[in-house]
């Protein structure tokens, strides 16, 4: 048996990858790989194999402008270009290349979420910044579930996590935060780029959050799932202010019921959250006023958003035990943000926070928020 | 309300990409957007803006040798590159672009699988062939789920398919289909190449297939999870024979009990199902060796590997309700998969089916085969 195993592990070495398109991603014979991105000592270094390129630019989110044309990189002898640049801040930095003009991924990294249709690699600058952002020890469940929208008049795919220990206690109920991406988001955004299950795995590990749900729908009306599934655009665009109503209307009366009823949920405003980047602020304050008893932790996060002295009062009235508001201070919504405070603060909002970071509308910030917030739920 | 949720709109629209990450994917001002790839009357062409470039080539699994320098794309006047092809057979292709010598995605298909490190754009020609590849009216549940190994001394990352209704059904028992990738893959290639979900919610939809579980663990010795998470290496090497057996020891003295305590598994041997493509299917092999009595039902495909006349008597006493040894015509394993089918012949193996195709060790004839014996499985 032991031999026979041999011979096919030979075969299938021999094969290489002319034939055999599970052995595409292996490395026979083309000598000693290069690494690129490396981190040593100060510095980091990018690598790209291109003998034939005329010019090489990289851009990365650690620049000033990362959408611009970049920095060019350097040929060497070998063919290979390379760029260094001083190692950056802790953080997650999405980075790609630019070959005579074409937007190219790292093919030596293999660290890549996705952004919409974008695929991006990764350069992840370990520190404290970052310390939840990598695989903890324990690692809760992460599912493509699909529940049916009548409002919408589609059969949708949310991510849906369940903490570490989840399966092993039917009889827990657990309290659930309610997650919301941004416009070009979708269902997948705050697991990929928002590193969502990474920093509730290492917070609850660390003892530092509650074991909680955390479902993360897809916030465009017309999408039943992410683009990437190649479906069928739905009626609702969500570019029209109705539709987003109706969006969060199916978010309010059809999942959370949805969740309530399939997973071990705590049905209780007091163990309901509800969080949201861009446009899932707007979601997520929308959901605030037209059901001011659903939830009682509440985040916008980087949004601007109508809210009356009477939404206010009504929300009081309903008992919020965290009104926690965050903006990044060059963020292109940080005047909308601070009106939206100063609403809160006139209506002397219960339990209100502000949280101002440095930057603009970026996911470093969205995973700083998480990080932090989720620390202060159901407590 | 609705007029501040409008103002936000323009706000969102004015930014733009240059400061709004989650926007980056949206098309401001950049014109008309080309379409590629665009199936067309019986021809397909594909698309790639690159002015600046000298020689873009493309790549396709329709080609003879996909792998080779691909063939040259023509530049037209507006500095777009062109290539049109008949379009072929019914089936999944991958394809990609040589921009001076740099492979390159199609930014403009969000259609796109991962092969190890390798995130490869995929046109998918409707047809008779390719009717259960895309996407059902109703879908299963895709979890990424972790499991303990003493055995391997890791905890690890598997892949889970539930069929549609399987959470509303708490009391309903269901059998289980372990599928197995080949060398070179991780716990989502079945779930990205194989189309694994699709196949399943279209068969059960149709009633073809019986409701199943679909268990798609990884089935790298030295891996906790696809190398995508980064995650430090194990210390057991895939190509030694005695870490392959670790892991299929782990398979069914781990995984297999994992399942059948964590999920609504019909424990029985008539309610498990095993397959696997390639070194999956050396891992099938050597399970349904050492495991006689677990698995009713065994699935080797694109495999060669050891049997003897005394592990055919074995199977035979257990029962196996059916052994489905399928291979391509021209694989390269395919004189091992006719050795092996002679020693089951030999023995006399009850309930024995040989699956001849067209081709090779590609992911063409996997999710055929995959499509065809989950037809065959728990009647």
């Amino acid at each position: 048996m032991k031999k026979l195993f041999s011979i096919v592990a030979t075969l299938l070495l021999m094969a290489g990858a002319a034939s055999a398109q599970e052995l595409s991603n292996f490395n026979f014979g083309r000598g000693p790989q290069l690494v690129s991105p490396e981190l040593k000592g100060d510095s980091v270094t990018f690598r790209l194999n291109a003998n034939y390129a005329t010019v090489v630019n990289i851009c990365g989110a650690w620049m000033e402008n990362p959408w611009g044309a970049g920095e060019p990189m350097h040929k060497g002898l070998n063919g290979v270009w390379e760029y260094t640049i001083a190692t950056p801040a802790p953080e997650i930095y999405t980075y790609w290349f630019v070959v005579d003009g074409v937007k190219t991924a790292d093919p030596l990294n293999v660290f890549v979420q996705r952004d919409g249709s974008n695929y991006l690699n990764m350069l992840l600058v370990p520190g404290e910044r970052t310390e939840n952002y990598g695989e903890a020890t324990k690692h809760g469940t992460v599912s493509h579930r699909w529940y049916t929208s009548s409002i919408l008049g589609l059969n949708r795919r949310l991510t849906v996590y369940t903490p570490y220990g989840y399966e092993e206690n039917p009889k827990k109920k657990y309290p659930v935060l309610y997650l919301l991406h941004g416009a070009g988001g979708d269902e997948e955004a705050w697991s990929s780029m928002g590193r969502a299950a990474q920093i509730l795995d290492n917070l609850i590990e660390k003892g530092l959050a509650e074991p909680m749900i955390c479902v993360m729908p897809n916030g465009n009306p017309n999408q039943a799932a992410a683009q990437t599934l190649g479906l069928p655009q739905g009626e609702f665009d969500w570019r029209k202010p109705e539709n987003r109503t109706l969006y969060v209307r199916s978010l309010c009366e059809e999942i959370v019921p949805f969740i309530e009823k399939n997973y071990h949920a705590d049905a209780k405003p007091a163990k309901r959250a509800i969080a949201g980047l861009s446009m899932g602020g707007g979601h997520t304050i929308q959901a605030s006023t037209l059901y001011p008893a659903m939830f009682d932790y509440i985040c916008p996060l980087s949004a601007a958003g109508a809210m009356t002295a009477e939404d206010v009062a009504k929300l009081k009235k309903a008992g919020v035990k965290l009104y926690w508001l965050a903006c990044g201070n060059t963020d292109f919504l940080w005047q909308g943000a601070l009106d939206l405070k100063k609403v809160l603060e006139e209506g002397q909002m219960d339990n209100f926070e502000f949280y101002e970071s440095e930057g603009g509308h970026v996911w470093s910030n969205w995973r700083l928020y998480l990080n932090t917030f989720a620390q202060k739920l159901f407590k």
